[in-house]
């Protein structure tokens, strides 16, 4: 069953890279945190900054993330990050990120992410909750 | 009048570091930004994250910053940050940071902040409040 | 005399901000580093990595940079950057760039950089060589 | 078979946390990536900087990381990172990382990096090479 896909371009900065050139591997995890945002922006129709207020959660936590480099990524390139959720469960869920320069997969991105509200009995504690059915209905 | 002087080392990072071999320049930013909530921590002998609850503050929040880079700082040079606040003022002051490579100036840094409180009749406005003179007392 | 002006847009992301939900300050020093890249490539019509090799340099460096921050700047806020170099001398320059959100100005920042080349009698070295009149030229 | 274990402390930084006033992930990619550079050093007795000249290679590069989160890591928390190499293949090999805050275990890190070489035929391509044999024999 298909499922919404985000997909967005950028350009590479000279910021974004290290002595070697390519693309520091922790910018890579800001490039796929972000996009996992603007997906739930484009699905849901809620601004990033919104998604707490409105769905009365503390946030989408993640709780795993990881990255394959397939090809380095250099200063100047245009990449283009194609962004989706691969499944649903009851609470949490996986989000897949691949990006490509000139149409070559350069980086696997994949995170795995929870429903996370603040804890009844400890505000200071997160835990999980429910993913709402109309959420999930939306990604198709 | 001396006042007081805080001073650390640290080691450049090769992620620090961007495709010219040296140092990206909002890193130094962050490095005088944390040497400023350290100074503070070893003046007040109050952890930086209790400093916004024991002072009932916002905290102390940016209005300037500027470096002047005299000499390029490398992965893996070790240096040496030197901070002090220069003057206060009664709701704002200065902080100067002073970072050195084998003794050699490298980076001049300077800081105004403000002491910020959240403004009483919206809560969502940042207002300044008089520093303490207790607080300021501290700094010598 | 009017020179010319560099405009682009962005959204501020959640991993630009801070735990005071707004965005911490050495990555408005990203930002205007960015945007002094595209400002010269949008001039000389030079990609920003083709910079070095097509004027035979070793870069722009920057020798100062300063930062006014007016109003905080949050997650989510679409800012605006308008940048210009507002003084060309032999072998330097001042580059402005005016930070706004929904129109008012946020931050006001402030770069001097260098045409640095690499030293002839010491490759390891960077000394400053006087900018083309041709590139001066272009800026208007 | 024991390993040789690098074992470094850090402080939690302001500008390390995000909205959520948590350590937003890319900066645990930041740590574990100096923590490897540093373990090298360590058990190599070379320098990060001088690794490539010393061992005449490009680097060590990644091409896969992961991480896994248990617990949030909180501005002013000190955490303690444990590095080690899992295993050594050919030209390739696994790095992990433990962090954890008061000796509770808040993420757990991985990396695969290959010994990268410049390909001979095409400089600006890298090759893997085989590890040196003394290289592992230090590792224990």
């Amino acid at each position: 069953m298909a499922s919404f896909t985000f997909r967005r371009q950028l350009t590479i900065e000279w910021g974004h890279c290290d002595p070697a050139g390519i693309v520091f591997n922790p910018r890579f995890f800001e490039f796929f945190d972000t996009s996992t945002w603007l997906l739930f922006e484009a699905v849901l129709g809620v601004k990033a900054h919104d998604l707490a207020s409105v769905y009365n959660i503390f946030g989408i936590a993640l709780v795993d993330a990881r990255a394959n480099f397939l090809k380095p990524v250099k200063f100047g390139d245009v990449i283009e990050i194609v962004s989706r959720v691969s499944e649903f469960r009851r609470s949490s869920f996986d989000v897949e990120h691949r990006l490509s320069v000139s149409g070559a997969l350069a980086v696997e991105g994949g995170e795995s992410r929870v429903w996370a509200v603040r804890d009844k009995n400890d505000p200071d504690k997160i835990a999980t909750a429910p993913i709402p059915p109309e959420v999930i209905a939306k990604f198709g």
